[in-house]
Protein backbone atom coordinates (compact mmCIF):
# COMPACT_ATOMS: atom_id res chain seq x y z
CA UNK A 1 0.00 0.00 0.00
CA UNK A 2 2.74 2.37 0.67
CA UNK A 3 3.36 2.16 -2.99
CA UNK A 4 0.92 4.39 -4.08
CA UNK A 5 2.02 7.16 -1.50
CA UNK A 6 2.74 10.77 -2.50
CA UNK A 7 6.10 11.56 -1.73
CA UNK A 8 4.54 14.58 0.68
CA UNK A 9 3.29 11.94 2.76
CA UNK A 10 6.71 9.95 2.65
CA UNK A 11 8.68 13.13 3.73
CA UNK A 12 6.16 13.68 6.47
CA UNK A 13 6.90 10.21 8.02
CA UNK A 14 10.26 10.42 7.45
CA UNK A 15 10.10 13.24 9.19
CA UNK A 16 8.02 11.56 12.09
CA UNK A 17 10.37 9.14 12.28
CA UNK A 18 12.76 11.32 12.81
CA UNK A 19 11.24 13.18 15.64
CA UNK A 20 9.33 10.33 17.66
CA UNK A 21 10.12 7.12 15.76
CA UNK A 22 12.40 4.18 16.72
CA UNK A 23 14.67 1.98 13.90
CA UNK A 24 15.95 -0.90 15.87
CA UNK A 25 16.84 -4.87 16.59
CA UNK A 26 15.77 -6.58 19.56
CA UNK A 27 17.37 -9.38 20.66
CA UNK A 28 16.08 -12.10 23.43
CA UNK A 29 17.46 -14.96 24.97
CA UNK A 30 15.82 -17.63 23.89
CA UNK A 31 16.82 -21.40 23.65
CA UNK A 32 14.41 -22.49 20.73
CA UNK A 33 16.37 -20.17 18.30
CA UNK A 34 19.77 -22.00 16.59
CA UNK A 35 22.24 -19.33 18.74
CA UNK A 36 19.92 -19.15 22.02
CA UNK A 37 18.95 -15.85 20.70
CA UNK A 38 15.60 -14.60 18.93
CA UNK A 39 16.21 -11.47 16.64
CA UNK A 40 13.58 -8.91 16.30
CA UNK A 41 13.84 -6.27 13.91
CA UNK A 42 11.79 -3.52 13.88
CA UNK A 43 10.24 0.17 13.28
CA UNK A 44 8.12 1.50 16.05
CA UNK A 45 6.25 4.59 17.04
CA UNK A 46 4.37 5.55 19.85
CA UNK A 47 1.90 7.76 20.72
CA UNK A 48 -0.60 8.42 24.11
CA UNK A 49 -3.74 6.55 23.78
CA UNK A 50 -5.67 10.60 24.13
CA UNK A 51 -4.26 10.95 20.68
CA UNK A 52 -5.56 8.11 19.01
CA UNK A 53 -7.39 8.99 16.57
CA UNK A 54 -4.80 11.14 14.85
CA UNK A 55 -2.42 8.59 15.76
CA UNK A 56 -4.53 6.17 13.76
CA UNK A 57 -4.20 8.39 10.69
CA UNK A 58 -0.66 8.30 10.70
CA UNK A 59 -0.91 4.76 10.39
CA UNK A 60 -3.50 4.35 8.13
CA UNK A 61 -1.42 6.83 5.79
CA UNK A 62 1.50 4.35 5.89
CA UNK A 63 -0.58 1.25 5.45
CA UNK A 64 1.16 -1.44 6.76
CA UNK A 65 2.11 -2.86 10.31
CA UNK A 66 0.41 -3.17 13.51
CA UNK A 67 -0.55 -1.12 16.03
CA UNK A 68 -2.15 -2.26 19.08
CA UNK A 69 -3.11 -0.07 22.28
CA UNK A 70 -0.53 -1.50 25.30
CA UNK A 71 -2.29 -1.44 28.94
CA UNK A 72 -0.11 1.67 30.48
CA UNK A 73 -2.13 4.08 27.54
CA UNK A 74 0.31 3.82 25.14
CA UNK A 75 -0.49 3.46 21.60
CA UNK A 76 2.40 1.46 19.71
CA UNK A 77 2.55 1.27 16.28
CA UNK A 78 5.33 -1.09 15.09
CA UNK A 79 6.73 -2.55 11.36
CA UNK A 80 8.43 -5.72 12.15
CA UNK A 81 7.92 -8.12 8.77
CA UNK A 82 11.24 -7.96 7.32
CA UNK A 83 9.91 -7.45 3.36
CA UNK A 84 7.24 -4.59 5.25
CA UNK A 85 10.54 -3.45 6.88
CA UNK A 86 12.58 -3.02 3.99
CA UNK A 87 9.57 -1.36 1.71
CA UNK A 88 8.95 1.30 4.37
CA UNK A 89 13.03 2.22 4.18
CA UNK A 90 13.31 1.68 1.19
CA UNK A 91 10.68 4.48 0.18
CA UNK A 92 11.05 6.61 3.40
CA UNK A 93 15.26 6.89 3.13
CA UNK A 94 15.47 9.61 0.91
CA UNK A 95 14.09 11.83 3.25
CA UNK A 96 15.70 10.75 6.79
CA UNK A 97 17.51 13.62 8.09
CA UNK A 98 18.97 12.60 11.70
CA UNK A 99 17.71 8.33 11.15
CA UNK A 100 19.53 8.01 7.95
CA UNK A 101 22.62 5.64 9.72
CA UNK A 102 20.39 3.53 11.41
CA UNK A 103 18.39 2.84 8.24
CA UNK A 104 21.28 1.56 6.30
CA UNK A 105 22.36 -0.31 9.43
CA UNK A 106 18.96 -2.26 9.58
CA UNK A 107 19.09 -2.99 6.09
CA UNK A 108 22.72 -4.26 5.97
CA UNK A 109 20.79 -6.22 8.90
CA UNK A 110 18.47 -7.48 7.59
CA UNK A 111 20.40 -8.99 4.73
CA UNK A 112 22.84 -10.74 6.90
CA UNK A 113 20.23 -12.02 8.55
CA UNK A 114 18.91 -13.41 5.72
CA UNK A 115 22.42 -15.25 4.92
CA UNK A 116 23.46 -16.45 8.80
CA UNK A 117 24.79 -20.14 8.09
CA UNK A 118 27.20 -21.14 10.57
CA UNK A 119 28.16 -19.23 14.31
CA UNK A 120 30.84 -16.61 12.55
CA UNK A 121 27.80 -15.36 10.73
CA UNK A 122 26.26 -14.86 13.80
CA UNK A 123 28.89 -13.25 15.58
CA UNK A 124 29.01 -10.97 12.46
CA UNK A 125 25.02 -10.01 13.23
CA UNK A 126 25.07 -9.00 16.58
CA UNK A 127 28.32 -7.30 16.57
CA UNK A 128 26.42 -5.24 13.23
CA UNK A 129 23.41 -5.23 16.07
CA UNK A 130 25.95 -3.83 18.84
CA UNK A 131 26.28 -0.51 16.62
CA UNK A 132 22.70 0.51 17.15
CA UNK A 133 24.14 1.91 20.92
CA UNK A 134 26.70 3.86 19.29
CA UNK A 135 24.41 5.37 16.80
CA UNK A 136 21.95 5.85 19.08
CA UNK A 137 24.22 7.42 21.74
CA UNK A 138 23.60 5.12 24.68
CA UNK A 139 25.94 6.06 27.45
CA UNK A 140 26.49 1.92 28.99
CA UNK A 141 27.63 -0.53 26.16
CA UNK A 142 26.66 -3.62 27.18
CA UNK A 143 27.60 -6.50 24.89
CA UNK A 144 25.44 -9.49 24.51
CA UNK A 145 27.09 -12.46 25.64
CA UNK A 146 27.19 -15.50 23.07
CA UNK A 147 27.86 -18.91 24.10
CA UNK A 148 28.09 -21.06 20.98
CA UNK B 1 13.78 32.13 3.86
CA UNK B 2 11.10 29.25 4.36
CA UNK B 3 9.58 30.93 1.47
CA UNK B 4 11.57 29.03 -1.35
CA UNK B 5 10.95 25.77 0.58
CA UNK B 6 9.80 22.73 -1.32
CA UNK B 7 6.61 20.73 -0.10
CA UNK B 8 8.58 18.13 0.52
CA UNK B 9 11.02 19.76 2.97
CA UNK B 10 7.65 21.35 4.36
CA UNK B 11 6.04 18.09 5.30
CA UNK B 12 9.22 16.88 6.31
CA UNK B 13 9.12 19.62 9.33
CA UNK B 14 5.82 18.89 10.10
CA UNK B 15 6.13 15.05 10.59
CA UNK B 16 9.20 16.23 12.70
CA UNK B 17 7.33 18.68 14.60
CA UNK B 18 4.29 16.27 15.16
CA UNK B 19 6.70 13.60 16.75
CA UNK B 20 8.85 15.67 18.58
CA UNK B 21 8.09 19.71 18.49
CA UNK B 22 5.95 21.95 20.92
CA UNK B 23 4.02 24.84 20.02
CA UNK B 24 2.98 26.56 22.54
CA UNK B 25 2.39 29.78 24.98
CA UNK B 26 4.87 30.59 28.46
CA UNK B 27 3.47 32.73 31.49
CA UNK B 28 5.94 33.91 33.28
CA UNK B 29 5.07 36.29 36.20
CA UNK B 30 6.51 39.69 35.53
CA UNK B 31 5.80 42.79 36.99
CA UNK B 32 7.39 44.53 34.44
CA UNK B 33 4.53 43.42 32.14
CA UNK B 34 0.90 45.67 32.14
CA UNK B 35 -0.86 42.96 33.40
CA UNK B 36 1.42 41.30 35.95
CA UNK B 37 2.27 38.63 32.84
CA UNK B 38 5.26 38.18 30.38
CA UNK B 39 3.35 36.18 27.29
CA UNK B 40 6.29 34.20 25.43
CA UNK B 41 4.50 32.01 22.13
CA UNK B 42 7.21 29.76 20.88
CA UNK B 43 7.50 26.62 18.58
CA UNK B 44 10.50 24.40 19.87
CA UNK B 45 12.43 21.51 19.18
CA UNK B 46 15.30 19.76 21.13
CA UNK B 47 17.46 17.39 20.19
CA UNK B 48 20.71 15.60 22.42
CA UNK B 49 23.88 17.69 20.86
CA UNK B 50 24.99 13.97 20.55
CA UNK B 51 22.66 14.48 16.84
CA UNK B 52 24.26 18.13 16.42
CA UNK B 53 25.48 18.24 13.02
CA UNK B 54 21.96 16.89 11.73
CA UNK B 55 19.74 19.14 13.48
CA UNK B 56 21.47 21.63 12.68
CA UNK B 57 20.23 20.77 8.64
CA UNK B 58 17.06 20.61 9.75
CA UNK B 59 17.04 23.95 11.34
CA UNK B 60 19.15 25.73 8.29
CA UNK B 61 16.62 24.13 6.37
CA UNK B 62 13.83 25.94 8.07
CA UNK B 63 15.69 29.25 7.93
CA UNK B 64 14.34 31.55 10.68
CA UNK B 65 14.85 30.83 14.79
CA UNK B 66 17.38 30.57 17.05
CA UNK B 67 19.78 27.23 17.66
CA UNK B 68 21.74 27.14 21.21
CA UNK B 69 23.19 24.54 23.31
CA UNK B 70 21.83 23.97 26.37
CA UNK B 71 24.04 23.60 29.55
CA UNK B 72 22.64 20.04 30.13
CA UNK B 73 23.56 18.42 26.63
CA UNK B 74 20.47 19.51 24.87
CA UNK B 75 20.48 21.36 21.62
CA UNK B 76 17.08 23.45 21.92
CA UNK B 77 15.79 25.57 18.58
CA UNK B 78 13.52 28.16 19.16
CA UNK B 79 11.11 30.06 16.85
CA UNK B 80 9.71 33.06 18.92
CA UNK B 81 9.36 36.00 16.45
CA UNK B 82 5.64 36.17 15.97
CA UNK B 83 6.28 37.12 12.72
CA UNK B 84 8.33 34.47 12.34
CA UNK B 85 5.97 31.61 14.31
CA UNK B 86 2.69 32.88 12.14
CA UNK B 87 5.13 32.47 8.62
CA UNK B 88 5.91 29.11 9.70
CA UNK B 89 2.73 27.56 10.92
CA UNK B 90 1.13 29.02 7.68
CA UNK B 91 3.38 26.91 5.42
CA UNK B 92 3.75 23.69 7.86
CA UNK B 93 0.18 23.55 8.68
CA UNK B 94 -1.56 21.82 5.73
CA UNK B 95 0.99 19.11 6.22
CA UNK B 96 0.26 18.56 10.35
CA UNK B 97 -1.60 15.48 11.59
CA UNK B 98 -1.14 15.50 15.44
CA UNK B 99 -0.61 18.70 16.20
CA UNK B 100 -3.19 21.23 14.05
CA UNK B 101 -4.96 21.78 17.05
CA UNK B 102 -2.01 23.41 18.91
CA UNK B 103 -0.93 25.08 15.31
CA UNK B 104 -4.59 27.32 15.07
CA UNK B 105 -5.00 27.94 18.44
CA UNK B 106 -1.55 29.78 18.48
CA UNK B 107 -2.57 31.66 15.75
CA UNK B 108 -5.44 32.53 17.38
CA UNK B 109 -3.59 33.22 20.56
CA UNK B 110 -1.14 36.02 18.20
CA UNK B 111 -4.22 37.55 16.73
CA UNK B 112 -5.74 38.22 20.46
CA UNK B 113 -2.28 38.86 22.14
CA UNK B 114 -2.13 41.96 19.43
CA UNK B 115 -5.40 43.45 20.31
CA UNK B 116 -5.26 43.20 23.73
CA UNK B 117 -6.82 46.56 25.39
CA UNK B 118 -8.15 46.05 28.58
CA UNK B 119 -8.39 43.33 31.47
CA UNK B 120 -11.26 42.08 30.01
CA UNK B 121 -8.99 40.99 26.98
CA UNK B 122 -6.02 40.22 28.64
CA UNK B 123 -8.15 37.28 30.63
CA UNK B 124 -9.73 36.44 27.48
CA UNK B 125 -6.29 35.90 26.25
CA UNK B 126 -5.21 33.81 29.29
CA UNK B 127 -7.97 31.62 28.80
CA UNK B 128 -7.35 30.65 25.51
CA UNK B 129 -3.36 29.88 26.13
CA UNK B 130 -5.06 27.57 29.85
CA UNK B 131 -6.29 25.57 26.74
CA UNK B 132 -3.01 23.93 25.58
CA UNK B 133 -3.07 22.05 28.69
CA UNK B 134 -6.54 20.44 27.45
CA UNK B 135 -4.93 20.15 23.95
CA UNK B 136 -2.20 18.62 25.11
CA UNK B 137 -3.77 16.52 27.50
CA UNK B 138 -1.88 17.31 30.35
CA UNK B 139 -3.64 15.28 33.70
CA UNK B 140 -3.37 18.16 36.01
CA UNK B 141 -4.81 21.58 34.84
CA UNK B 142 -3.81 24.85 36.89
CA UNK B 143 -4.81 27.87 36.74
CA UNK B 144 -3.28 31.07 36.32
CA UNK B 145 -3.87 33.37 39.17
CA UNK B 146 -4.69 36.76 37.83
CA UNK B 147 -4.33 40.04 39.65
CA UNK B 148 -5.52 43.07 38.11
Amino acid sequence: MLKNISTNKLAYIAGFLDGDGSIYVRMKLNNDYRFGFQISPYIAFFQSNKAKGNFSKICSMIGIGIIRERKDGIMEYTINKQKEILEFLSLVKPFLVLKKKQADLMIEILKKKNNVEDFDDFKQLVDMIELYREINYSQTRKKHKLTP
